[in-house]
């Protein structure tokens, strides 16, 4: 399939605008030749108007039928084959095997939401029959479900070209509970998105969707992004990136008269406890499994380990040695773009000049080459817990060590944490005993927590919560991945003594979807009798 | 019990400030003798600091604990008799009848959130345990639920001094969910408000809760409300007022460092859809019922319905005619405050010298008494779509009739309607079948959808939905009355790996709670194999 580099609005293609975009390979450190027209004024108008005209028709397709359109959606990019591979390692500099695994990921992603859909619960059917004959006043008939919300704004991740991007886990959760999807293409990987943006197009037609439930934009996050934002016809918005542009998105989402959900997952240093007992029993294996995770992917997941935090002592020095040795020997890798892998050098170089802070290594610069070499920085906990600035992420196969004189020092340093997606303790039992003051602090602090893991790796399933207390996100109480984000798209509907034949299926007497619900404060699947 | 006119924090009572405020009889009309000290800045971070301590304390009490806690606050307000109620009725102007029902309810909904605790599903439990041998790579146990977030800072309501306030919705959810509550006391009622933190405070000191885990303070909205807002210990906010004081909270919370769920309540005019089937079978009938409902309380429920839509034609002017007659019938009543009497009678003369609008019935003015009489105006369909101003709320006890002279004015009146807590929708079977495109619409823009009955009256129970799109809340995925109003001061944890002992006791293997929990994808109350 050719690129056309055009914005798609439902079932047209358009770009009436002058200005083009074009994607750039990090590997091969060239442009690519294919023109992406940037979104006009009116395009953008016209996909917000598509899609709040079809969110009247998608909000009332039946479960199974949305449960195909993603089905079909993943047939789709399945079908795209080598072409979206090639593309996407092309945009990104991500290797195959990563990019094969992506794909993957995505597809699961889309299946699982279809999945959740048949099963049906999602949608927290609850019931309250009335009781006619209830002393001093009846009680009304009442009842309440999820519906979705409208149009939904996505803004695609550079970090995910594929899994957090066109057809990512934000588009397959709002798609899934019934809302239009207009994405922002991320202008690393446009081709990327113009190939999936296809496929979920000819999905749509397919499976006799409304035109209109999907749009894919070209444009600058700061000048289209911020227009896009601030349309009052966009319900909710879901983005994945760095703290800046998420804030961006945020603080322009103040400005529009009406409030709106923003789900921005900004980034995290995912810190992590370094328990003496765990460290005594193998410093060294710790360090391994720690090189690993910080250099994974050129250390651009967001739950990448920035900050490793230990008690003085024979064992943490064993540490640091391996890891700075482990980090040593690995090999520099593609960044995904020229502006990130910019800022990486020039974060990681700004935290090395900070008051108490050592290298331990640094690879050398290859910012010219648009790729990454590790460095691991140390600091005293004394340092760290009097400057914040210390907890500035450094998006990059880049780590800070930080070294508490006492117990009291690394209470004091997990208490000053700022919100986090992940927190991970490397302990023994005796340590998790010992320490358990210190780790329920550290729940406070994070959305998910590692019991003697890595962070990185977020497995898509029913329990997983990828999200935190600010700044990690903007809305703690949401998840990105896994089969909860289905509710970020959705609000509660309560129908008061509503006719049978008016009530949605979920709600309807019979349970005619078999579905779980509350009924009468009771959790069954049996009928309302 | 006398009144001390203190601020309560935790276990101790403060009253270092010098400004004092007093509060209104509105049916006597004299200031009542008992001053309230205002709150220092020094009482405040004291607040939030005990607060911030209890809350590492109370967020790990079992759901049993925090039970016994509601049930033991529910007792103690019951034991504060009858100086409750009279305070109440006295800094209220509602009737003793009414206080009494309240209290009633107030109790109601602390004894539902003790039996939503003990049922204890409301954590959301999802368990995806381990798969070592899953290939390419194993699966890790990953499990999460609901935790709390931390101190909420809760505003009392001026139109629910029991319900709505000091030991109302908000501050029940939030204590069963496990977090620490500051209540800004509402200055209508200071003295209720005194009496009702005292039973709080005895239960949580005879239920061996920790000092800080409620806390009262004094002082205005504008002042003192805003200092507490802005406070980086607080987590979450919930707030029932209007517009305007909702609007200042939520714009405060903007300029926080840290964003943080604030669910404000602000008001709503609650439109009625009187299809013509139904004012044809009976015009009078549904006159009487509603000019009940405009009337009840003085007009001062959230779900007050100020907003009629009918078409044009005989029925819909028997419906107008009758409607007049019987709300020129009613007596008027003492309102809750001379500010809210002032407002109502300012902002039905503004709506009446709006172009179009003609006054149909409009009691003589009683602000001098603090007292509400009735008022009914009438607009054409014309004028209402094209003056968005026509939606401003009058809060008191009157109603706009909107006359449209074709079914598209009506659809168009309809799409433009602002978000609202209730829609009611009057009509036969016939009428709902006919119009089911414009209910479509209609559910759009509610929280809650009544079929021929009024809207107010909000059933504590486990379907309610009390919220609804902007500007009738901030927060529209949340209700503030019913049983699912517990997860509004709650957000998701996830723990990866961790050792059986260290899980809460809701996502332990054996299940000791008992509870409904997803496993694995499917529901169910059996412990994981």
């Amino acid at each position: 399939m050719s690129i056309a580099g055009k914005n798609i609005i439902g079932f047209e293609e358009v770009a009436a605008g002058t200005e083009v975009l074009r994607a750039y390979n990090p590997v091969s450190n060239d442009w690519l030749p294919e023109a992406f027209t940037v979104a006009t004024t009116d395009e953008i108008n016209r996909a917000v108007d598509k899609a709040t005209t079809a969110f009247r028709t998608y909000r009332n397709t039946t479960p199974e039928a949305r449960a195909v359109f993603l089905e079909t959606i993943a047939e789709k990019i399945m079908e795209a084959g080598d072409a979206l591979l090639q593309r996407a390692v092309a945009e990104s500099g991500l290797p195959l095997a990563r990019i094969t695994g992506e794909r993957q990921r995505t597809v699961s992603q889309l299946k699982l939401f279809a999945a959740v859909l048949r099963e049906g619960s999602w949608v927290d059917a609850i019931i309250d029959p009335a009781i006619p004959d209830r002393q001093p006043l009846p009680r009304a008939d009442i009842r309440k479900m999820l519906i979705p919300l409208g149009p939904v704004l996505v803004f695609a991740a550079s970090n995910f070209p594929l899994a957090f991007s066109t057809a990512g886990g934000d588009t397959a959760s709002a798609l899934a509970a019934g809302n239009p999807v207009i994405i922002k293409a991320h202008q690393s990987h446009l081709g990327t998105n113009e190939l999936v943006a296809k496929a979920i197009q000819q999905a749509a037609i397919q499976c006799g969707m409304p035109d209109g439930v999907f749009a894919s934009i070209i444009g600058n996050g700061s000048t289209i992004g911020q227009q896009m934002v601030k349309h009052p016809g966009i319900r909710a918005i879901g983005f994945t990136g760095s703290f800046n542009a998420g804030m961006s998105i945020f603080d322009a989402v103040t400005q529009r008269a009406e409030p709106i959900p923003v789900y921005a997952e900004m980034g995290s240093i995912n810190p992590v406890l370094l328990l003496p007992g765990k460290l005594a029993q193998g410093a060294e294996q710790v360090a391994q499994q720690y090189a690993a995770s910080i250099t994974l992917g050129t250390g651009q997941f967001c739950t990448n380990p920035g900050l490793l935090l230990a008690l003085e002592g024979e064992a943490t020095e064993r540490f640091a040695a391996a890891l700075q040795q482990q980090l040593a020997a690995t090999t520099p890798s593609a960044m995904l773009n020229r502006s990130i892998c910019y800022h990486y050098y020039e974060n990681r170089e700004q935290l090395a000049r900070k008051t108490g802070v050592e290298t331990l290594f640094a690879g050398v610069s290859l910012v010219e080459q648009t790729q990454g070499s590790a460095a691991l920085y140390r600091v005293s906990g004394k340092h760290f817990t009097t400057n914040q600035e210390l907890q500035q992420e450094v998006f990059g196969p880049a780590s800070l060590l930080v070294v508490c004189s006492d117990e009291e020092e690394l209470q004091q340093a997990v208490q000053m944490l700022h919100g986090q997606l992940t927190g991970t303790v490397m302990g023994t039992d005796e340590d998790l005993r010992y320490f358990s003051e210190l780790l329920d602090r550290f729940t406070e602090k994070a959305g998910r927590i590692i019991f003697n893991n890595v962070p990185t790796g977020v497995e898509v399933c029913y329990a997983m919560q990828h999200g935190g207390p600010f700044p990690a996100t903007t809305d703690l109480r949401s998840t990105s991945v896994g089969a909860s984000a289905i509710t970020r798209f959705a609000r509660p509907l309560c129908w008061q003594d509503c006719p049978q034949q008016l009530l949605p299926d979920a709600l309807k007497d019979a349970n005619p979807l078999g579905i779980w619900r509350r009924v009468n404060g009771e959790i069954t699947r049996e009928a309302v009798k």
